[in-house]
């Protein structure tokens, strides 16, 4: 398994990023293999803990894995660590839970330098109402009224263990770990959590979306590059 | 003045930053004025916050000028605030200090995500030589060893008031407040605070360097896109 992948965000919208890992390990093992990543990422999000897992014959040390395709990538993919998994490993079957997190900057003017890595919203946000509507989202619900319309999951039922919210300066993170997000869940869920901020609707009104299933009183799909894979748990 | 001016990366070397803000001032209030800024960074380096000021005669509100010149200006660069200041007022020569940073990633792969905005550097540092190493540098001295080699400014002597070293996780930052800073100095002074991390020279070594004022015993120029302008002194 190749662990803890990164992915610059330069790179996405461009890059087959599954693609390119497979073109490097040909190069350096000779081997044609599939990578088969966690889940895919929608366009333009960061990855700072992306999982994938492929299966070589070549028997180079696993711990020379990373900067051997490392050294084949380019720099807006990195591969931070690999280990060895048994055979009924499936980075996505496997998967336990994943982290994402969503950064807000609520400056006036934005950040000329982080403008790609955050999302700019030049709005005063009540910390402690949005707090207090994260809690009707945590545990297990039918995220039905936050997924983007017109996908097709099976089912929208998610388990959210922990919803983290911090305000350092004049920027929010938004931190969500749980068993697994649907199509645009967090950006969806964090456009939500604005409008509880910004005063546009009422902490309470949270729940009586998640129990309508209703996409069209949730908030608006905020940016991709405000937002982070984190980590995936196995 | 124009306070705390951002730049982002990604326009240095293409952009004429002054000549941007010139043609913005000039949108905005049909002037045509001189920007002065409170000095030139290297080409590459960040700047978190820079300053100008300008002189116009037109009654725009102080408080307005932000966002009216960021409605014109490229997104790599953003005005953060503005403040009236006295007819004698000088960017450059009223300026009493500044306040530098230097970020160096020392893990193995590197980061895809902050690669323009950090010095990758694959070496465990030794992070308590370099706080060691950095009290010689501290003090009013003639900088000479520590600049760009051809620059001719007319006095190398400079004050450093106080370098704050910092490690966080595979990160070190080292933050530099002087009353200003040779072309380079910073650069060649992190680059020689690393050379005494990875123990190619003693921390004691650093103070020899500083008396025989000699380049060549100095550490190389670390690379642009690791340092940030953090704050201009007035």
């Amino acid at each position: 398994m190749v662990k803890d992948l990164a992915v610059g965000k330069s790179s996405l919208g461009k890059l087959n990023i599954q693609g390119e890992i497979e073109k490097a390990i040909k190069v350096v093992t000779g081997e044609e293999v599939e990578v088969i990543a966690s889940g895919r990422t929608d366009a333009g999000v960061h990855s700072l803990g992306q999982t994938a897992n492929f299966k070589i014959e070549n028997e180079i040390p696993i711990e020379k894995i990373p900067l051997a395709l490392n050294s084949q990538l380019k720099k807006t993919i990195v591969i931070k660590s690999a280990e060895e998994v048994t055979d009924n490993f499936h980075a996505r079957f496997s998967c336990k839970g994943k982290k994402y997190r969503y950064i807000i900057n609520t400056s006036i003017t934005g950040s000329a330098i982080w403008r790609d890595f955050e999302y700019h919203l030049p709005v005063k946000l009540d910390i402690n109402n949005i707090i207090k509507a994260s809690k009707y989202l945590i545990g297990e619900h039918d995220f039905k009224a936050f997924k983007a319309s017109g996908t097709s999951s099976k089912s929208s039922v998610r388990k959210i263990y922990n919803i983290e919210i911090k305000q350092e300066g004049d920027r929010i993170y938004l931190e969500y770990t749980g068993n697994g997000f649907l199509y645009n869940m967090v950006r969806i869920i964090s456009g939500t959590l604005v409008d509880v901020g910004s005063g546009k609707i009422k902490p309470e009104e949270v729940k009586n979306i998640l129990e309508l299933q209703d996409r069209s009183k949730a908030g608006k799909t905020l940016p991709a590059h405000g937002l982070y894979l984190v980590e995936v748990y196995y």
